[in-house]
């Protein structure tokens, strides 16, 4: 099974699934195995450690597979040689994430490397694609980490609305399995992209015990807030907020975010000792609402084909909910 | 072409498409409309004015369609004459939204009626199956008025997974056109219930100048808040906010709550006369985030029949994004 949308062509993958690129999460490992499995990984450049980028960079140029590379464009504009370490290994695509792309698009398109745009609200959808943008991916406020408030059932419509005519749409937040994609597909996506999914497998670069709340969580325990950026001193620009899984540390600030900022010297010390020891009762799983929606730590591959197939047979068979004449409204 | 599920069985009805029951503007009229279309009209009962619903129930019994009626729980809870009152003219279902609905189960099936259940999260989905509703309707974020902050895309693929393989799961927030009614569908739902699609709509009570707000709004213009609940004297339990389109008020008081309640004397006056003159600059036009998605104010049998036909095409077409064989990756 296959499923063919103009991202198939235009990134020369089979299927149209793409890995989030999750700030170190998405490592050379996790990257490699989905584009291996048909989808395309996107290495988690994310804040942009150069060390950490130059390696696995060269991990994915030994495994000879096609890859895109990802970015949090505000902070990848403070040091802008990162993009230029990635566009010399030629990667298939460039994916930008928060902030403005404008001073990147030329250097990505000179390299042949199709630019992604992400994008959360229809305002930020609509710059990036007068910004040259070839493909856009519709964030919903569902997504783990940093996002916006736009539920993904409206925003990609919408979006697809206004930019779709003429550049494909890749939807984001929320999706974990094949009923994501398909739904995806009759909303007029080109595609999805997974992060909290790929997360709880088997190449994650996350530690086991975060993939194992990630298995264990349900979707109601997760909250969008700013303490855990507050807690790792660690500040991004309006409107972006962040979903984590709950836990004791969130419960006991959320809401007293000014109250946090006052404790933020002793709490920042106790959240980096509780990160180190891998204690996640404070320091913070990055996951979203998807989370419910993941039973098991797969490899990555089983979870591309999983999708694929799912949404395969959910697509060949939704004729079966059409019959050619409506019957009677029958009165109580 | 109609589409057949769970629901249209149980509701006798064409197609499961549902008027959220909203207060006021889902009067007798705009119920009749949708039922007529071959949906189901579930008339806005609300915070429930003994009057008002007496009028519309016996403007409804004169129509001879069958119909619906919705209550926020809670506040119903405070006068359950109201739900006997509806019982009493035998609606088809009652749909209680917001609150425990354990005292109202056993009048409601001893009237013969089907008891839907509208939740906000898993763990409410859970209770509201538990307590021995019929139908539950997902409701996600997306949603105008009341509502709690999870995504429909993953709040209702989960809720399904809990509890659809006993009771049927309808899709609602974010929900206007067919590709909503397919995806829903695709994820599991055997149905849709949409308010902002029908609250511009002719048949209406909301004023023409909200509804011109509702199809002009893009779905970056709404805001979930307790702002206008704070100016409206209408205080609701934790953890229910409501979705309105943003405004003059809205974003004069946005994140400044605390203060607002210190001025409610002079800004609930203020607001009371603005409800009062349909100044939507200082009072809220309650709609969700499908505002962006409309486009127009047409009849409700032209939504109904549109949203079916859409759906249908999307439905019939959709096994054309399945090739049979994967195509092996290339390498770039």
């Amino acid at each position: 099974m296959s499923i063919t949308t103009a991202i198939t062509q235009s990134l020369r993958i089979s299927h149209p699934v793409l890995l989030a690129p999750m700030d170190l999460v998405s490592d050379a490992r996790l990257t490699a195995a989905v584009s291996a499995a048909g989808g395309l990984g996107i290495l988690g450049g994310g804040y942009g450690e150069e060390q950490w980028l130059a390696r696995e960079l060269d991990l994915l140029a030994h495994s000879g597979i096609q890859y895109g590379v990802g970015f949090i464009t505000w902070s990848m504009a403070k040091n802008p040689r990162l993009l230029d370490h990635a566009l010399e290994r030629k990667p298939v695509a460039i994916m930008l994430s928060f902030g403005d792309v404008r001073p990147f698009v030329s250097p990505i398109k000179r390299a042949g490397a199709v630019l992604i745009c992400q994008i959360q609200t229809l305002a930020m959808a609509k710059e990036a694609a007068d910004c040259g943008a070839d493909i856009l991916v519709a964030q919903g406020t569902e997504a783990g980490g940093h996002g916006v408030s736009r539920g993904l059932m409206t925003l990609l419509p919408e979006v697809i609305d206004a930019v779709g005519g003429k550049i494909p749409v890749v939807a984001a937040g929320g999706i974990a399995d094949g009923r994501g994609l398909a739904a995806a597909l009759m909303l007029g996506a080109s595609g999805v992209l997974m992060g909290t999914r790929f997360y709880a497998t088997q190449e994650s670069a996350a530690l086991q015990a975060a993939k194992e709340r990630v298995r264990s969580a349900t979707g109601d325990d997760t909250l969008r807030s700013i303490v855990f950026d507050i807690s790792r001193r660690n500040v991004w620009p309006a409107p972006f907020t962040g979903r984590c899984l709950r836990n004791s540390h969130a419960d006991r600030w959320f809401g007293r975010e000014i109250e946090l900022l006052r404790h933020q010297e002793t709490e920042a010390a106790r959240y980096a000792q509780a990160r180190s020891a891998g204690d996640f009762d404070i320091a913070a799983v990055i996951a979203g609402e998807a989370t419910g929606l993941i039973p098991d730590i797969p490899s990555a591959k089983d979870i591309v084909e999983n999708v694929v197939r799912d949404a395969s047979a959910l697509l060949s068979n939704s004729a079966r909910h059409v019959a050619p004449h409506a019957t009677s409204n029958q009165i109580s």
